[in-house]
């Protein structure tokens, strides 16, 4: 993981630097916000993807920055007084902190297009086909029946207290879809069976609940120091939580099972999906 | 301009459904923005130029749609609070005023892959050649090399006087990548020669200019209820404009300047332009 973030952040450095005309500080907040520390999780389950299918270095590294984008940018506007209201992130001052928060609008909306861009150049992928299929896919898991509707959700759960399964259907929504899209990509350069694409699904569809399952645990158990933004603040905000309506041992527990049934989806692949598995292992094990 | 707004609205209407599940109000919220009253001035320019190449209508209106969407959701954070503050769009309260500003924020990250997912449709064009085409030039154009930095130089413009570059400059981006995008596209579809792309490009760039200063000296003549927006805002907020820096009187010379040096790039094409050159006339007589 250590390696892809290196490979991804150098990537992205690269690609987010503007001309020597006046800019208004906008290349700075953008660098800013897409190359704080972080795990780089979603490029991770990329490039693990990639090893599964023997993909190429920078075709891959290519969809894995632009997925990454899109996550930054989701977090920089969530992080928005209107919206969560968050002042720390990957153990920094949000960017609307540090940059005002017009600026950090204007980063998301920067960032999102940028995604688009690195997807459709021809080293994303030889066939034009492909690189179609990409954008699709990044354009409905960040869009409007996906991450978008499910932060509109999360912030209705505001005035709403979710069960188990409106909890779930927002946060597959909301982080589950543009995990999803990271863990399908792969798969979609390779052109791979729709056999292969419905089991990295499958695979991402417990993932990515055990990832959020173990952020919820992180919010309660965790400190700002070691998880890098604020803690605590679904419970203060009277938010349902898979905490708040498990507690925090049944929540685990459902966290390892997602976890095995996760990684039963990739049997089909072997030992070639080791590295994948590994993620898995780390998504419910992590204490940040 | 009439029938290629109600087209586009029909359009835009039909893909601004959700599904049954709770979406907490986004959708609702994405049509108010999408299909208030407005010149749907962008898609008419794509038609016109569908015109001029002979283009199948249902081609030519997917990409009409998705560049309109893309300029609301422009309209709907340059309206936010912290951006330019505006209560009122199209003759109604913008659309944080009518659903709140979290929301409003939502609607445009939701509004903006929506348009990638029209492009990418079969129906845009028989050739993933030409809808990667569209893609690049749609994210090209919105991004933080086209509309986006020109945002960023319009509020970074409260602080610091510009001059009549600089003002050309922010408008070029600000407004015209997005123009220059609508004029161009038809070429794209047609597979034109570089040639026709490059005169569309010249009329844009032109017609972008003369756009703006109209808009600026509506800003000044104007009033809210003609114009459908708040007006005499750059003046009360010290910004230069066009008419600030030239007058009224030099500023509608200079518009009809460049409307006349637009409509001469379209000798190329001959009776085949009347629409665009139509277009360009409606755009420095228009008196909202």
């Amino acid at each position: 993981m250590a390696a892809t973030g290196r490979a991804v952040d150098a990537f992205v450095r690269d690609h987010l630097t503007g001309s020597s005309a006046p800019d208004g500080g906008l290349f700075e907040a953008m660098q800013y916000a897409a190359l704080g520390p972080g795990k780089r999780f979603r490029p991770a389950l990329v490039m693990a993807g990639a090893e599964l299918f023997a993909l190429p270095h920078p075709s891959a590294l290519r969809v894995a920055a632009a997925i990454e984008l899109v996550h930054t940018y989701s977090l920089v506007h969530d992080d928005l007084p209107c919206m969560d209201d968050d002042d720390l992130r990957r153990g920094r001052p949000t960017t609307h902190v540090k940059f005002g928060e017009a600026t950090a609008v204007l980063v998301g909306d920067a960032l999102l297009p940028l995604a688009f861009e690195l997807l459709v150049h021809p080293e994303t992928h030889s066939r034009a086909e492909v690189r179609i299929e990409l954008v699709r896919g990044l354009a409905v898991a960040s869009g409007a029946h996906g991450m978008v509707v499910g932060q509109m959700l999360d912030l209705a759960a505001e005035h709403r207290v979710l069960d188990l399964d409106g909890i779930t259907r927002l946060q597959e929504l909301k982080t589950g879809a543009l995990i999803t899209f990271a863990c399908e990509s792969p798969a979609v350069l390779a052109e791979a069976s729709g056999g292969e694409r419905a089991a990295l699904r499958a695979f991402a569809r417990d993932l990515g609940l055990a990832f959020q399952i173990t952020d919820d645990i992180l919010d309660v158990e965790g400190t700002a120091a070691a998880v890098g933004k604020g803690v605590g603040k679904d419970a203060s905000a009277g938010k349902a939580t898979f905490v708040s309506l498990l507690g925090v041992e049944a929540a685990r527990a459902r966290a390892d099972g997602l976890m095995e049934q996760a990684a039963a989806h990739l049997d089909c692949f072997g030992a070639r999906a080791a590295t994948l598995r590994a993620l898995g292992r780390f998504v419910v094990q992590r204490s940040a």
